[in-house]
C-alpha cells in the first residue's frame, strides 16, 4: 500500500523530488503536481506517470486523494503552503527554507505547536548523508571527546545571475547552520562574517565569506563559503573534539591516473552529491508520513537556522562585528528532540 | 502499481532482499516467502509486512499473485527454481551461482534460449556499485587507453566452517571473473591458480590463492583471493590501460584522528559494503520485471563465470599450470550484450 | 672545505641541529658549542665529534675558528646574541623568535640595516618544507588563480607546564603567520582572535584558538591553534585562489589495515613531522654562510611576525575585536625580498 | 675531516650521485671523476668543485687520495671495477647490476668473500626510502602478523630506445627483487612471468609483464612491470600478512583542486620520487666508509637478484612456465646479514 504524495513546485528540486519517490523510495507515488508555470508541472506530471496536474497548490492540498505533500516551490511560497497543510492534518515535507524570514518561521512553528504533533520535515537533507550521519556517530561514541571546534567548508562552482551577498547566507551557509546544530546538539548564540572588503568586480557578490558562531555550549563554528569557486562543489566537515578529530571524507567512487596526475573528481553540483540523501531523506518521511507524522529536522530547526541566518547577515552589513542571535522561547513540542545547550551541560 | 515479488530462501541472502524491497525499492512489494526453515520463512513474511509463506518454493512460483520471483535459497536449488520461473514465464532474480556446475548451469541457459526471451537476471550485484560503473565508464571514455592489465583483491575478514578451499574461487573470486568479464567485454580464455604449497594449519584452507586469468583479447587479470584476511572486507580493482588506469576508491563515510592515528573504518563484510548495490540492483531489475523481461547480468554471465571457476580449481588441484576455458557456443540470445572478444578486435 | 659553525644552546632545538650539521649536511661542521647548562653543553659537543665547549655564548662568538654561528637558546637571549652576531661581521642562523618583543626585534632589524647587508635567517624551517614550496610554487605557476583565502591547523599533542595561553599565539601560531606572510607575498594588517570564554579546566590554558587575520591584499587568513589535541602533532594548509585550491598533503609513509582500521600514523611532534625541512634549512644557510651571507627569512619576517603576535595577543586579551598591525617601515635592505602588499598590487 | 671519494661513471646516475655528496652528504667530498666520454667527465668535475679527471677509471681508484669508491658506469664494467676496488681494499658503491650475468655477479662474491670482510654496497637505494623502511618496521613489529603476499607494481612512463623486453626484468623488476626479498629476509625459490602474447606494435616491447615469485617460505610475490605506463613513474608496494597489511603510501606534497578534479602529481622519473633515498644511501655509504667497511645491500644481494632475474627470463623466453631459481651457497661473510629462509622458519 503505497503513500499517495502530492508535490508542490516542479522545478529543479521538486522534479528531483518526484523522480526519486517514483524510482526509488519505497512505499511511495507521486499522484498529484502543481506548479505556477503549466510545462513544468505537466513535465513532472509526466514523469510521474502522468498523474493530476493543479494549477493552485492549495486544491493539490485540499485533494482527498492526496495524503501528504512535498513543497518544493519558490522560497516566499513556503510558509503558506506549509501552514495549509498543517491546518489540512497531512505530512509536510518542506525545502529550505522554512519562510522567509525567521519572524515568518516562527509563525509556521506555532501553527504547529498550536496542534500538538509535528507535522513537518524541513528539508536539510544532510542529516540523512551517510558522512553526517557517521560523524554524529563518531561524537557521540566518544571516540573523539567533548567536541570543541567545527569547521566547514561550502563551495558552489558556480551561482545564478540574481544570486545575492546575503544569500551565501540564507541559501548556502544555512545548511552548516543546521548542521551545526544537529551535530553539536545545540544552539548558535553569536555570529560574527569576516567578509571581503569590496566585491571582487563592480556589483559583484562579496564572496567568499568567513562565517564564525558560537554555540550555547561554547564551541566555535567556522563555515568558509564560497559561492564562485569554479572548480565544482565541494562540502568539508571537520569536528574538533578534546581527543580527536572526525572528518567528512569526499565520496569518491574512482581515481584516475593519467597525464602526470592522480585524481579524483569533483561533483559540479549538489544534486550528485547528495543524491543518496535525498532519497533517504524521502523514504525517512515517507515511512514517518506513513504513520501520520514527522520526524528528522523539524520546523523549529527551520525556524533557529533563520534567526542564525540573520545574524549573520547582521554581521555582514555591519563590518564585522559579534553579533547575538536571537530566539523566541522553544515550544514543549519540540523538547523530546533534544537540541539544545541544556543536552551537553 | 506495485510488482508483486515472491521470494525463495530467507536466509541472509534473502532476508536482505526482502528488506529492500520492502524498505527502499520504488514499485515493488513483496507477497510471498518460502524457505524450507519454517522460522525463517515466518521472520522474512514478518519483515514484509505479514505476507504469505510457503514451504514449497514451487507452490511459490506457481502463486498467481507472485509476478517475479528472487531465488535466494542454497546454491544447488538454484538451477530447479530458475528453470520452473522461465518455463512460467516470470522475471527472475537468481543469487549467484546460476547453478552448482557449469554443465547445470548451460541447463539453465538452454532452457532461457527455448523461450527466446531474456528472464533470469543473475544477482551479480557489483554491476550495480557506482564504483565500478564508474570504472566502466572511464574505460568507455577512453580516458584510460586500451585496457592490459587488471589486478583485482577480494578479502573476506572470515568464512563459515563449512567453507572448501574451492570455494575461495567458486563462491569468493567468481565475483572478480564476472567483473573481469563485464568491465573489459571479453570473455576469459585461461587461467593458473597460484595457491599455498599447504594450508597454514592441518586441515585448513589453501588460503591465500593468486589467480591469474587471460582474456580473449589478450589482458591479464590477477585477484588475490583472501578469505581469513582478518581485519576486514575489502575489494580492491586497479585497471589498467595504455594511457593510464582507474581505481577504485575504498568507500568512505568519514576518516578519524586519534591516539596517533589518522584512519577510516573497514567495513566488517559485504553487506554493508555493498548495500547500496543490493538496493540499485533490485530497483533496475523491479523496472525490467515491470516489461517482463531481464536485463543486467544474464544467464550466460552465470554459466561463463561457473565455466571460468571450473579452470582455475582444475588449476589448483593440479599445482598452478595453465588451464584453458571451455565455453559452449553462446546463443543469439544473448548477442545483443555485446560481450566477447569480438567486441574488442 | 667545511663552514665551521657553533651553535649557541643545546636544548632540544640546539641538540636537533647539532646532529644534523654532523649528520645530514654537506660542507659543515660543528667546531664549538655553548650552553648555560654545562652537561648539555658537553652532550652535545660530544655529538659533534668532541668540539669546544663554552660557557659564555660571547667567547664562542668571538672564536676565530667560528665561521658562523646557531643560535638556538631560550627566547629572551635572541636579540643579545644575534645583535653580537651581526656586529662580528658573522652569518647567524636565529631560531624564532628573532627576540622577546616586536620592539626587540626591530633594534635587531636596525643593527642589521646599519650594516647594509643580510647577515640573519630566521629559523622559520617550514619555508622550506616540500609541501609548503610547492603549496607556493603551484600559487606563483597560477595554477589556482589569484589567492583569496588560507585555512591553516596548527595541533600539538601536548604543551610543556609552563606553556601560557599567549604562547599559543607567540610560540605556536607565529608559524603560520610567517607562512602566510611568506606563501602570499603580503603582510598582515589586523588580527582577531576568538578565544574560547574560558579554559576547560581551572588555570587552564584557553585552547583552542580561532585566529583570523587580513593581509593588505585582501586575503582572509585563519588558523586553528590547538595546544593540547592529543592525538598528535597535525599541520594543515589549504590556499583557496579563485580557480581552485591547493592543499599541504599530510606526510605519510606506509598505510596499514588492521582490526577494521586502515589508517596511518600522525608524528607525535614537530621533530619528525619537520626533519628533512630542518635538514634543508640548515643546508641553505650553510651554502649562503659560504658566500659570506644570509638568505632566506630575514630579521624583518622575524620583526613582522612578532608584531603580527602582538596585535593578536591585543585581541585575545580583549575579548576577540580586530585589532591593527602595527610595523615600521621596511629598510631597503630587506625590499628585494619582494614582500609586502605592493607586490600583489 | 671528510671522506674522499672518486666516482666512476658521470652518466645521469653518476652526475646524480656527485650531486648529492657534494650538496646532501655529511662528511663527504667528491676529489676525482672518471668517464670514458672526457666531456661528461669534465662536466661532472665541475659540479663537484673542478676535481681530478682520469680517463681510465683504474687509475680513479689507484689514486691515492681516493678512499672510496662509487660505480655508476654501464653494467658491463661493474664487475671489474668492483673487483678492482676490492682488490685496493677500498669501499665501493656498485650501481646496480652487480655484474651482467649472476656468474660473473658470482665472481665478485667470491673476491669480498676471499678477503673475508664487506666492502660492496649494493645501490639497492629503496632501502633507504622511508616507505619502504616503515613496511619493514611495520612487518617487524608484527604490526600485519606473518607475511602470506607482496604486491608490488614498477610502472615507467617511458624507456630509451635501446630499452629490450628481457629489461623490464634485468632492469626494472630487479629492484622489486631486492625488495622482495630485504622485505621478508627470505630467497626466492621459483619464478614465473605472465607475459603479453606479443607486443603491442611490430618490433615492440612485450609490456606489461606480470612476475611471480615464490620465496622459500611460501611467501608468494606477484610484481606488475610495466615500461611505458605514459602517465607517470609509479611505484607500489602492498604486504599482505596474516593479521592486516601495509602499503607503501605514494608520496604526495600538495594536492590541487581545479577544474573538476581533486588529484596530485605523479613524479616523471625516479630520480624526484628516490632522491631522498639516494641521499639516504650516500649518507649511509659515507659513514660505512669511514670506518673502512660497507653495510646495506651486499655482493650477494647483487648476485641473488640477478640469479632471480635469469629464472624471469627462461620463463618468459618459454611461454611463461615455473622456473626454479639457482643460488650458489652463499659464504658466512654474507650470513649475519640473516636473509634467508632460515630466518622465518
Amino acid at each position: 500500500m503505497n503513500r499517495r504524495i502530492g508535490v508542490i513546485g516542479a522545478g529543479l528540486m521538486g522534479l528531483t523530488h518526484v523522480r526519486l519517490l517514483t524510482g526509488g523510495v519505497s512505499g511511495a507515488e507521486v499522484v498529484a503536481v502543481s506548479d505556477a508555470v503549466p510545462e513544468a508541472a505537466e513535465r513532472a506530471a509526466a514523469e510521474a506517470g502522468g498523474v493530476a496536474v493543479y494549477a493552485d497548490a492549495r486544491e493539490l492540498i485540499d485533494d482527498e486523494r492526496v495524503e501528504a505533500v512535498v513543497v518544493a516551490s519558490p522560497a516566499g511560497t513556503h510558509e503558506a503552503f506549509t501552514v495549509a497543510c498543517i491546518e489540512a492534518g497531512k505530512p509536510v515535507l518542506c525545502e529550505k527554507p522554512l519562510a522567509a524570514t525567521a519572524e515568518a518561521g516562527l509563525r509556521v512553528v506555532e501553527a504547529e505547536a498550536a496542534i500538538g504533533r509535528r507535522l513537518v520535515q524541513l528539508g536539510f537533507m544532510r542529516r540523512y548523508d551517510s558522512g553526517y550521519v557517521a560523524m554524529k556517530a563518531a561524537l557521540r561514541d566518544g571516540a573523539v571527546g567533548a567536541p570543541l571546534l567545527l569547521h566547514c567548508i561550502h563551495r558552489n562552482a558556480s551561482v545564478p545571475p540574481d544570486y545575492t551577498s546575503d544569500m551565501l547566507i540564507t541559501s548556502t551557509a544555512i545548511h552548516e547552520v543546521d548542521i551545526a546544530r544537529w551535530l553539536l546538539d545545540d544552539e548558535i548564540v553569536s555570529a560574527v562574517v569576516h567578509g571581503p572588503r569590496s566585491p571582487r568586480s563592480p556589483g559583484g557578490l562579496r564572496d567568499p565569506q568567513l562565517v564564525v558562531l558560537e554555540t550555547a555550549g561554547g564551541v566555535l563554528v567556522d563555515v568558509e563559503v564560497f559561492a564562485t569557486a569554479r572548480y565544482g562543489y565541494d562540502i568539508r566537515c571537520e569536528l574538533v573534539g578534546e581527543a580527536g578529530t572526525v572528518t567528512l571524507a569526499p565520496p569518491r567512487t574512482v581515481e584516475v591516473r593519467r597525464d602526470g596526475q592522480d585524481g579524483a573528481m569533483v561533483p559540479e553540483g549538489f544534486a550528485p552529491r547528495f543524491a543518496e540523501a535525498y532519497r533517504r531523506e524521502l523514504q525517512a518521511w515517507t515511512v514517518a508520513a506513513g504513520g501520520g507524522g514527522a520526524t528528522g529536522p523539524s520546523a523549529w530547526d527551520g525556524y533557529a537556522a533563520s534567526a542564525v541566518g540573520e545574524a549573520c547577515l547582521r554581521s555582514l552589513a555591519e563590518g564585522g562585528g559579534s553579533h547575538a542571535v536571537e530566539l523566541a522561547e522553544r515550544p514543549g513540542l519540540y523538547a523530546a528532540e533534544g537540541l539544545g545547550a541544556s543536552s551537553r551541560v
